[in-house]
Parts: C-alpha cells; structure tokens; sequence
C-alpha cells in the first residue's frame, strides 16, 4: 500500500473552490448552516460525489451520505466525514477539509481502480458549528438519536426562523431516517485548531480522543437605571456582576491545569446604552477538559462563583447547563489504523487529544471511530485567517486513505 | 400670585396621551429620535401648541421653539423645554415631562387671560438621549454653536442611516439657523432620575447646577481562536480584558465618593460566538463628578487601568474621550425665582446637583438658566418602570408657572 497516494493538487483545488462559496473580505468564509450558502456548498459537493460516482443519501436531519459500493455491498460500510457549514467569520479548513478529503479517498480509489471489499461512505453532517442553531454537532447528534429531530425541527436561530423550514428551504430534508446504520469504522480528519503540531513540529496528529465539554447559559439580572443620577451604592449593576464572572470563569480555567479549557464567547448587554446602567447580561461559558472529574470540578467551582457574584450585588441569577459531552476515547483499531497510515506515508505523527468536539465524538459512540488531524497556521481556527498548507492537508489525506482501506478490507 | 396654579388634571391627560406614542408592553416607551415615532410625538405636540395660539418655528437641527407673544414682543423670550425622545426602553417622563409642563403653562396663561411682559416659548430639543446618534444633547448643542451642524447631518446610526435623511423623513428639517438668539431665562422642569428627593421626602429639586461629565469609547483588540483546543496560556482574549476594565471602571466609581458615578452602559462583543475566544470588545465609559478636578483625576485613573489590562494580555487598546461636559452652575437669579415658587406654591423644596446632564445645561452657557426636579419612584430612570405621581408632577409644573411669570416681567 506505500505506493497508494492522493491527489494533493485535486484536493487543494476543491479547497479552494468550496472556499469561493460564502468567502469574506478578510479571506475566511461565513457559510453558516442552513444559509442559502450553506446550501450552495452542499450542492457543489453532491455534483462532485454524483461525478465520482458515488450514490446520495440524504436524511431527515439534512445529512448527506455519499455511498461507492464495496466488492461486498452488504458489509457495513467504513466511513468518513466532517461538515459544511462554518462560524460567522469561519476558516477555510474547519470541517470542509474533513469532507473533501473523503471525496478525494474514493476520486483516488477511481483512478486506481481500487475496489474496496466494504462500502466507503463520505458524509456530510448537518450543522456542526452550532452558532446559528445551538447545540453544536447537531446533524451527528440526531444520527446517533442523542438529539430528539422534533425539537431541533422546532429551533429557531436569532431571526426566529426555525431548523425544519430553513433546512426544507435550502432543498436537504431528506427522507431517510436519521441514523448511521452498522458502520464497520469512522474517520474524521480535521485540523487541529490548536497549537500543539505546529509548536512540536509534527505533520500529523494520531487523535486518542476528546476533551469532556460543559456548556452554561447564564442570565445575571439587576436593574437598569440611568447612568448620571444613580448613586454608586444603591446600583444593581448586571454588567459588574457579569465581568466579575468572566474572570471567575478565566481564573477557573488557569486553575485546572494541565487541559482545562474555560471560554465566555458569547455576551449579550440589555439594553445596551451608553447611559443606562445595563439591568441585564446574558453570556455562554465554555468549559473543557480531558479528565471527566476535573470537569465536574470545574462546574462547581462555576455554580459556586455565580452564586456568590450575584448575591454580592444583589442580581438574580440563571444559571444553566446546557450541553454536557464526556471525554472521549477512540477505538484501538481505528487508532491503529491511522498510526499504520502514518508509517505508510512515511509521516511524522504524534498522538494527540482533541480540544474541540468533532462530529467523530458523536459516532463513537455508536461505531469504532478514530481521528487524524493536521497543522493550522499558529493554531488559529473559529477566525478568518486561518490557515494550513497544501502538504499538510494531502498528509491528512493520505493518512485517511490508508486508514479506509484498511478498515475497508478487514473482516 | 399665590393663587395662580396650572391644571393638574389636563398635565396629567396630555402625559397619559404622548406616552402611547411609541408606548411598551412594560409600560413604558420607545421613542428614539428621529423615528416615525418621534415624528408622531411631534406632531402632536405641535398641534397641541397651535391650538394654544401658539407660532412654531423649527430650526435646521430639528428643534420646536412654539411661542406665545409678549406684551411687549421684542423682548427676549423666557424659555423653558426639554426633550421628546427617549430611551429604547425609556419611562412616560422622562423630557416629555418637562416639555409638557411648558406647554400646561401655555395653557394655564390662556386660560387667566395672564398678558406677560416678554414672550414665553416652550422648545422640544433634538435627541436628547443620545443613543441613536451620539452625543446626547445634540439639538441643544447644536442651537449653542457647541456642535457643527454639517457633522451632525452626517451621523449614521446602527442601521447607516444618517442624521439628516431621518430628520427630513420625519419632517422636522426646518429652515430656521439653529440659535436660541436672546434669552432672558431658561427653565427645564425635569423627573431628578434619582433617589434622593424621595429619600429626603420632598417633592421639589431646586437645582444648582449639574455634574461634569467624561464619556470614552474604548475598544480592546486580541486574536479571536477556537474555544476547544487554544491553551489558555497562549490566549489573546479581549472579553477577559474589557471584563476587567469594567471591574475598574467601577472601582473607580467607588473610590472618588463623593459625588461619583461610572458606568459601562453599552458593550459589543465580537465575534460574539459561544466557542470562540472573542477577538474584539467595544464599550462606552460614562464618567460624572460635580468637581472638575476629581472629574479629571478619575480620567486618569480610567487610562492607567486601560493600558495596563491591554498590556497585561497582549491587547491592542483604542481608548477615546468622545464628550466632556465641564460641571455646570446655574444662574442666580434664575435659582432664585425658582425658590420663590417653590414657596408660593407652597411646597417643600431642597438644593440638589443635577446628576444627569440636561439640555438646559447647554443653554445655560448662553442664558441665565435653572432647573427643577420632581422625584420619581424609586429614582429609577431609562427603564420603562420608570413612574411619577400626578401630584409630583403637578407640583413641579406649578413652580415653572411662578419662575416663568416672575421672570417674564423682571427687567
């Protein structure tokens, strides 16, 4: 299998025509999902799968399954896949390197006329960013029935449209019921959206895992008033109690080192006028950690300053935990699969613990599922600027070849 | 002129119909300037003032001036107004009270047949709030030569729209050059926007002035970054910078008691996504003293604080002052025929610093000016609970009818 190789200058170039649909100014991309953009870019993507071959599936939820038979078409299929849609101001590479290096897997498997004994299947997951419609990995999450697809039908983005009409208006609410089937073993490459290959000077990461993720939402609520003639001592301030919180919230991260994780991203000021003393805040926090005991450490700490902020100034307090997602370890053989596609490619990996949740966190718990991930620019991702070279993604690429084939090819 | 009293009733039904003009479901109103909603409040103003007998002049910023004649029509007006805008989530009196009550004494004069010496005008100034276009005062300033007219045209909103078009569309552009000319008195008759009347138990602020104020637009600059997988140790995050510096903003409130008040009102997030590190924050410092050199002092604190959170966290800092307003004190004699109403009406008055700026206090560079405040409930102001009794503001009516006469037949 050494010989087998991508075709890095085809990848790149779907790259870089995904990258035209929703692209911005600064040179990143904001095709969040289920956007008419989002649904240009899954449309590019159908006619290159339908190009190369391959049969569509799309399911109720809008994910997209790209289906190239196997030598045995009633095996289970081994598969792979990221997603579409991006952050506001998004990257090139977040989740579109993922999905076009699954097409790039079965454009070389047709030029070789490389038959696989099981089915390869690339997919497309519906809303994995989840800035439009929270939670994120949304599309995964109803496939492995952990979301409820009538609720996320019901959800409504800022605009108050809903997930079911914006999906139909876009042309991807499928037929088939959600859900993966038997899957023989899932593969998702990613860039890494850190720091850590670029700082060891790897070409490849060899994904153990994930970080456990907590998501808050919390409303602080005071009083407004107006800024001139209301004395200090008797304010009800919610902006003072809130920042007071996001530093409770960077402090906690700075103390469950190594591998906490602690953000807030969003922060919302009502009613937001120069001089009205802001009667209310609501804002999101992030917390991550590889350690599941850390973790809850961490969210008692949280529900611990948030209580004590909010009597200290008099604010109520709405404190709600919103998403809760375990670490995750990856299956040894999947693992061991894209180890031995390192060697094969003659690259230089590392074994690393991913800091986002993927979509692959999702299917790994229904299916044997491993991760590979390549370099960005000084770890920046979720940001216009961010970047990865041709050759790390075509190693990406290859490592995903050699990795399918032999998932594809076991019994 | 003991027994000359405005009609309470009618003050309180013309309150009660300008507040459903833009009125919330809270109970109380969004009539931002320059909106059809603004327009409409106009308008009604307008006609109420014609039906007073009453000419209207509209000058080219957008402010009323409706005048009844003098005996001996070629002397100065004596003046009084305030402003109809309001908050986005305002009160019912906040400005229009004051307007109101210049014309309830209109009225009042039409009804005893009362010929004074000079003219008397009631004016509606421009955005008094500010929170469309910034500055707040903007008609006022404009009329006293502190604001270029042409820039203020130019001004967009959040939306872009500019200044002028929303002026025009709403029809108050008028052709008069903006100038309040000679003026032998302006009275505003106002709610305090504060607690301290009520806490004192009286029902009339005699006002001797106002605080000094200093109003900054600061915006910190980092690197936006994934959530998940950037190490805190490497983050550039501009919340936990400007979180920070709304810590010192009111630290700084508290430390230069007496007299104080810092607020952070306004707050912008960006990108404002739940799993990205914020990249950039933009927010407003509202600075107020009664001493200018404790005004200054606390300037200088605010950029010691800013400059050294920014470098703290390797943020780039943009910190300007975009207003400052000198504490102002009230002309004597104005202060004067004010207190003499307050004791021909029978009332129980106290000495009060004006915490909030005021159009009045524009004019009263040009003009012997004073103020009256009546209390409102709980001091609570820019929010739509905010509530005044009909007695109250009867109250602080009666005492501009007496300072208007005494001062309408001074020499």
């Amino acid at each position: 299998m050494q010989n087998l190789a991508i075709n890095s200058e085809r990848l790149w170039a779907s790259l870089t025509e995904m990258a035209r649909i929703g692209a911005t100014e600064k040179g990143g991309v904001n095709r969040q999902a289920l956007t008419e953009l989002d649904g240009q870019g899954r449309d590019l993507f159908v006619r290159w799968c339908e190009a190369a071959g391959c049969s569509i599936r799309v399911d109720a939820v809008g994910n997209i399954y790209a289906r190239r038979p196997g030598r045995d078409d009633s095996l289970a299929p081994v598969m792979t896949g990221s997603h579409l849609d991006t952050q506001p101001t998004g990257g090139k590479y977040d989740g579109v390197f993922g999905v076009l290096s699954g097409l790039e897997v079965i454009r070389t498997l047709n030029d070789l006329n490389y038959e696989t004994e099981r089915p390869i299947e690339v997919t497309v997951w519906t809303n994995e960013e989840g800035c439009r419609y929270a939670p994120a990995m949304m599309g995964s999450g109803v496939a492995i029935g952990k979301f409820d697809l009538d609720e996320v039908y019901g959800m409504t983005d800022a605009a108050g449209k809903t997930f079911r009409d914006e999906l139909e208006a876009i042309g991807y609410l499928g037929d088939a019921p959600p859900g993966v089937g038997e899957v023989a073993a899932f593969f998702e490459v990613h860039i890494e959206q850190g720091p850590i290959l670029e700082g060891e000077a790897k070409n490849i990461g060899i994904v153990q895992g994930a970080q456990g993720q907590r998501w808050f939402d919390i409303t602080l609520t005071g009083q407004e008033a107006h800024a001139g003639p209301t004395p200090m001592a008797i304010r009800r301030d919610a902006l003072v109690g809130a920042a007071e919180l996001v530093g409770v919230v960077n402090r906690i991260g700075l103390e469950f080192q190594p591998g906490a994780c602690a953000t807030v991203g969003q922060f919302v000021v009502s009613p937001n006028s120069r001089n009205t003393i802001p009667g209310q805040v609501t804002f999101s926090v992030d917390f991550r950690h590889p350690e599941d005991v850390r973790l809850s450490a961490m969210k008692a700490a949280l529900e611990k300053g948030c209580a004590a902020a909010a009597a200290a100034r008099g604010l109520e307090l709405d404190c709600r935990e919103i998403w809760y997602q375990p670490p995750i370890v990856f299956n040894t053989d999947c693992i061991a699969a894209v180890r031995a596609g390192v060697e094969a490619a003659g690259l230089d990996g590392m074994e690393i613990v991913s800091g986002a949740g993927h979509d692959a966190c999702h299917i790994s718990t229904l299916a044997p599922t491993a991760m590979i991930f390549v370099p960005c620019k000084d770890g920046i991702s979720h940001n216009e600027v961010e970047s990865a070279t041709q050759a790390d993604c075509a190693a990406g690429c290859n490592v995903l070849l050699h990795a399918m084939i032999e998932r594809s090819n076991a019994k």
